[in-house]
């Protein structure tokens, strides 16, 4: 039974650790849209939350970031003044980085260093980077009283807390990116392809962005069924409403499922079926909607999800 | 009263602090042939080592790296299996690093880079790379039986613990690198110049071998005086023999002092004056010589050796 998931960070990696429990094949296409350059250092949170939490090395409470996590070369480069001091490189985490980095200066793409990096961790789920190609989320904001300007995710996201209103994103080098290897074969050769319960403006939005990937899941002959990441009119965790705000979709299983829309029914659409959580309730033209509980409160409870999700799709889970 | 001092790593910059403590302007030129790129992160041990020790973060037990120093991002990177896993790689040190290295990959020479991290630092004397350019100590081994080869200074210093024979050194890039900037002026117009009493073959012998430096030392109106870093026959700190077996001079203080030669009766010579330790006898032709304390056992110490050094460059010290 193949598997495809479109995942983005906390959220993704947790129904990642759902879905391995069934003991599926699963290629988790993760976006590395939030990916950035940080005191020289490349850091692709969505990969290293995916590969930290499938390998068990997740600072679990926090949810992102290495367990037994320490500050010491983040406190120092404060010491120095270097910039920026908001953004949490662990010393733990800073082996990932510093690895990365050094490979990718070596010129392997990054599909390459995700994998080298993962034979430390056997996540047990194969990991694929959206693109090997630099895609950016920047965040279009008013800084006090400013003109508008263009800032990195992280810098709206971290820094911000996402607190400035986002008046547009903008998927910098999307255009131009070329889908990851593997990914738009393992979407066709698919038995189900999942969204994740991610952000769907800058997680799997990002993805969906990639030259190609929607064509994918538009044509693969696997179901398409996405779990709705917000409930009860609220995201489930992080700050989606700011970003359903900004692309003018309200936050509410509906609005997304209809923001994603149906394969058959609409021009751009993409999905066979939509789950919001258990009294929820959206109607989305040509998409089947089912409700269950989505609360992803244990890998028990996620794998129960996912097993839904699959049975969607109309794979037979045994 | 200008003084430049020549100096390695550790030894140089205890002897630094006693000519600090004197009161006079120091410019001390910093060997970076130990200087290497270590998990794509660019390490300059002796200007770090004056650094640190200058602006009080040492770790004065051990005479490099920094205090309190944790061993985090080195125990993950060894953990990913990354080589190599034998260098010192602390994680306050890293932060050093990182912005060197960013800096470095921006387009900074070094000296600008140094000039850059002395501003946390404030060591009180002007630390100036040797060059900007990239000049590597190498080290002509053979290992279990093979065929000669040439390693890096600090796999044979650190790794190898200088353990293997030493056959010669090569000074990588040596010939086609300038000196640094401010390094020829300084000694140029320096009231004395003082030869630290550091590795004469790896650190000051690194130095000399800067296309322009001897000539430099050899025509500058200051008295130029060395410290003998070899003391009844043994090296002070580190593993200078070794060093000095390779280039077939004898590891006592005449030897060394007739290494460095008279600027007055030879070719190449750079002293004017060659200080050795109480009990040590040397004669150096056309160099004068003289017998004092050298063991650098605290700052007092080292800042009375300095105060000859000074005295024999024909300097009047209050």
């Amino acid at each position: 039974m193949k598997v495809v998931a479109l995942v983005g960070g906390v959220g993704g990696a947790r129904f990642l650790q759902g879905l391995k429990q069934l003991g599926a094949d699963v290629t988790a296409v993760v976006n590395t849209g939030d990916d950035v350059w940080m005191h020289g250092l490349r850091i692709c949170p969505d990969l290293d939350t995916c590969m930290y939490t499938l390998g068990g090395g997740i600072d679990t409470e926090r949810g992102w970031g290495r367990e037994n996590e320490s500050w010491t070369v983040k406190e120092e480069l404060a010491a120095y003044g270097a910039e920026p001091t908001w953004f949490g490189l662990g010393d733990r985490d800073i082996a990932t980085h510093l690895i990365r980095t050094r490979m990718l200066r070596a010129g392997y793409p990054l599909s390459a260093v995700t994998e080298a990096l993962c034979d430390r961790w056997q996540p047990g789920v194969r990991l694929l980077p959206m693109s090997d190609d630099r895609v950016e989320t920047h965040v279009v904001v008013e800084l006090d009283g400013e003109q508008p300007k263009a800032i990195h995710f992280q810098e709206w996201w971290v820094k911000h807390r996402a607190g400035v209103p986002a008046q547009s994103f903008a998927f910098v080098g999307a255009e131009a990116a070329t889908a990851g290897p593997g990914v738009l074969d393992a979407i066709a050769e698919a038995d189900a392809v999942i969204l994740a319960p991610s952000n769907p403006v800058v997680s799997v939005g990002t993805i969906l962005n990639v030259p190609g990937v929607r064509d994918a899941l538009r044509k693969t002959e696997a179901g398409v069924v996405g779990l709705s990441p917000i409930i009860g009119g609220k995201p489930l965790r992080g700050m989606a409403d700011a970003c359903l705000d900004a692309i003018g979709v309200e936050t509410s299983a509906e609005a997304v499922g209809r923001h994603y829309g149906s394969r058959k029914c609409s021009e751009n659409g993409i999905l066979d079926a939509w789950l919001v959580h258990t009294g929820d309730r959206a109607d989305v033209p040509g998409v089947a909607v089912r409700a269950v509980p989505l609360l992803m409160s244990d890998v028990d409870a996620t794998a129960q999800m996912a097993r839904v999700a699959l049975e969607m799709a109309g794979v037979d889970v045994d």
